[in-house]
C-alpha cells in the first residue's frame, strides 16, 4: 500500500521545472520505464530525474536512439509505435504507431531519417527524423531483427523468416534506397549487433548454432561463421532468456558474451572467431559490457540470479567485484569516459548509481520499472 | 580594403541571437580564431555561426576541452590564460593568467578538475572545472607537454627537459595527487598522445630518434621504445614543423602518422611498433586524422603545400581524393559518426565543409584566420 502511494505520488507531481530557461544536454539521459509507458529524462551531473513523459504505449520491449543535436529521442515501443521525446521541454511532441508490432530501429549518420524493424507486417519503415512522415517502405517478406545504422546513410537489418541481411543505402535517394541483398546468413537470426566503427555486423541464430558475421567493407559482404557451438543444443540449465546480442563487447582485439543457458562468459578472438576461454559467473548472463576504457567488463543476469552484478577484469579474465545494487538489474549504462555506472533496478523502481573506481554507490533515482537507460552521448556513436 | 571592411563587419555584427531560448548542445563546436583571440560558436546542423566570443588572448597555438555537459569550452591560451566560455550564453564566464607560457590542457573524467600543462614556470597547475580556483600545483622541475586526461581522476604529462611521464592520481584527494614519476622516457618529450581507450601513452621525441609508449595499465608503466628511425638526423627536405602527435590516428590494429620531413604517411603495428609501409602524399604532412569508422583518412600538410588535402583508403594505403579546400588549411574535424569533415582555410578566413561520402563542398562558414575546430562530442572521450 505504501508503495503504490509512492508511485501514485511519483506520477502526479512534476520532478523538476523541465525547461528552466538554459540547459545544455550532454550530461542528459533518458530511462524507459517499462510498465506504465513513460520515460524519465535524467542528469547525469545532478545524478537526478528531471521530468517524466508519459503516453508512449507499450514499452515492454523498448529501446531509442537520439537525435545528432541530443534534443530528441526517438522511442521504439513493442507496439510499433514511434515516439519522437524533446527532452528539453519535456514533451511528446509527436507519435504514430507505424507497425502492429515493432522491434527497435536506427537514425543514419546525418540525423535525418529514423528507420523502424517490423513484426508485423515484417520489413522496415523509414522517417523523416523532423516530421516522422513516412519516406519509405522496405517489405521484405519477413519479420525484421537487429536493425542498426551504418556509415554513408545506410541501414542493415536481418530477417527472421528468410535469413538474409538486407542493406538499405539511402545516400543517393531517401525515398529509394538502393538494395544489397545477402541469402545465406544461416536460419532465423533474432539478433544482430553493429561494432562501433560501422563495420562488423554479427548476426545471432535461433534456428541453428553458430552465428554469421558480415564485413561491410567487402562489397558485396560475405557471410562468414564463427563459434560454431554457440548457442544451440548445449545448455545444462533451462535458458531463461537468449542474450542481446547487444550485451556483446568487443574490448581490445577480443569479444566477450554472454554464453546461452550457462553461468558463463566467453572470449572469443575477433579476428579467427574461435573461443579463447571461459570465465564463470553468478548466474545467466545477459549483457556483457566493457566500461569504455575497457579494463573491466560488468555483467547482469537472467533471473532468479538477476540481484547480482559481477565486474570481470579484462586482462586476467577474473572476478574482481560482486556487487549487489538492486533487485531485478535489467540494464546497465556508463556514463560517456566511463566514470559512473548507472543500473536499472526494476523490481526495487528506481535506477542506482555507483563509481567504476571506487565501487561506492554514489546516488540512486526513483524510476517505475525502470529497464533501459540511453546517455545522450549515444547520439554521436554509429550502431547504437 | 574590401577584404579588411568585410571582417570588420563580422566583428561588429552579432552572428545571431546567443541565447534564442532552448537549445541543445550536442552539435555545437567551438573554432579558435587564432589571430584575434575570439572563439566562434558553430552549429554543426546549420551549418554556421552562432556568435563570437572575444578577449581570450593570445591564441596563437590554443586548444580546448568540453565540460561533461558540453556546456563549457577551457581553452588553454598560448600566454598561460585559462578561459572559461559559456557557449550556450556565449559569453566569458571567467578567465584567468595561470602561467607565463602554456601549452594546452584535459578535463578529469568526472568533469570536476582542469589540469594545464606550462612551459613557464614549468610544472601542471589544476583548477576547480566551477571556479577555475586553484586545486593543486605541481612543479616538476621542467617545462610539460603531452598533457592528457586518463580513466579515474588522473592527469598523464610528459617533461620536456628531464625525459620523464609523470601520472597524477587526484581520485582520493584532489589537492594532493598520488604521483607516479616514470623516468628514462627519452630525451626532450615535446608532445604526446593519449590512445582513447586511456591505456597508451605515446610520446614524441625532439632530442633523440624514435618515440617511447607506456602500457598505463602496468603498474609501475615501464617505457617501451617503437618506431627506432622516428623523426630524427633522416630529413630530406628542411622540417617546416614537428607534426603534433595528435595527428596521429590508431585505426584497427595500425598507427598512420606523419613522417618528420618527408613527404609520406607511416603506417605502423600497433602490437610489435615496427614500420609496415608509406604511403607518399602530396606534401609534408601535419595531421593524419581517420574518419570515425577508420575506413578512410585525411591528411593535410605543411607550407607549401598547405593548400591541398588528401584521402587515403584505410584497406589499400592508395591516395583516393586530393581536395583544394582553401588557404592554409591548419585543421580537421570530423562531425561524431564522420558524415561530413570541417576544415579551418586560415588563409581564406574561412571553415569549409564537405561531405566525407560524395566529397561534394556542403557548405562554408566566414571565421577570422580559424585554426583548431572543437566538436562537442570531444567532452564524451578519453584523451581529447
Amino acid at each position: 500500500m505504501i508503495r503504490a502511494g509512492l508511485t501514485a505520488l511519483i506520477i502526479s507531481v512534476p520532478l523538476a521545472a523541465p525547461a528552466d530557461g538554459i540547459r545544455a544536454t550532454g550530461d542528459l539521459g533518458v530511462v524507459i520505464e517499462r510498465a506504465t509507458g513513460s520515460v524519465l529524462v535524467v542528469d547525469q551531473s545532478d545524478r537526478a530525474a528531471l521530468c517524466r513523459v508519459e503516453g508512449l504505449g507499450d514499452l515492454s520491449h523498448a529501446s531509442l536512439t537520439f537525435s545528432p543535436d541530443e534534443r530528441f529521442a526517438y522511442v521504439f515501443g513493442r507496439d510499433g509505435g514511434l515516439s519522437k521525446v524533446d527532452i528539453l521541454t519535456c514533451t511528446l511532441e509527436n507519435r504514430l504507431v507505424q507497425a502492429g508490432n515493432a522491434i527497435g530501429g536506427a537514425i543514419s549518420d546525418d540525423g535525418k531519417l529514423v528507420a523502424v524493424s517490423n513484426y508485423e507486417p515484417g520489413g522496415v519503415k523509414v522517417f523523416d527524423a523532423v516530421t516522422l512522415e513516412q519516406v519509405a517502405d522496405i517489405p521484405m517478406g519477413s519479420k525484421t531483427v537487429g536493425l542498426a545504422d551504418a556509415p554513408g546513410s545506410r541501414f542493415v537489418v536481418a530477417t527472421w523468416d528468410t535469413g538474409e541481411v538486407w542493406v538499405l543505402d539511402h545516400l543517393a535517394d531517401p525515398a529509394n534506397p538502393q538494395i544489397t541483398r545477402i541469402e545465406g546468413v544461416g536460419a532465423n537470426p533474432y539478433d544482430a549487433l553493429m561494432t562501433a566503427d560501422g563495420r562488423t555486423y554479427v548476426v545471432g541464430l535461433f534456428g541453428e548454432k553458430g552465428l554469421t558475421t558480415l564485413d561491410l567493407w567487402q562489397n558485396p559482404p560475405q557471410p562468414r561463421r564463427i563459434l560454431p557451438d554457440y548457442g544451440k543444443n548445449q545448455p545444462d540449465l533451462p535458458v531463461y532468456k537468449m542474450p542481446h546480442l547487444q550485451g556483446w563487447t568487443l574490448a581490445g582485439s577480443t569479444y566477450a558474451l554472454p554464453a546461452v543457458g550457462l553461468h558463463q562468459v566467453l572470449w572469443v578472438d575477433a579476428a579467427s572467431g574461435a573461443e579463447t576461454s571461459r570465465t564463470d559467473v553468478a548466474g545467466q548472463p545477459i549483457f556483457v559490457t566493457a566500461r569504455p576504457d575497457g579494463r573491466e567488463l560488468w555483467v547482469n543476469f537472467a533471473t532468479p540470479d538477476n540481484g547480482a552484478v559481477q565486474v570481470i577484469d579484462g586482462m586476467t579474465h577474473q572476478i574482481k567485484q560482486t556487487l549487489q545494487p538492486g533487485a531485478g538489474i535489467l540494464h546497465m549504462e556508463f556514463t560517456p569516459r566511463g566514470r559512473e555506472v548507472w543500473l536499472s533496478a526494476r523490481d526495487d523502481d528506481k535506477v542506482v548509481i555507483y563509481d567504476t573506481r571506487t565501487y561506492q554507490k554514489l546516488g540512486e533515482i526513483e524510476a517505475q520499472s525502470p529497464s533501459g537507460i540511453f546517455f545522450t552521448a549515444r547520439a554521436h556513436r554509429t550502431g547504437l
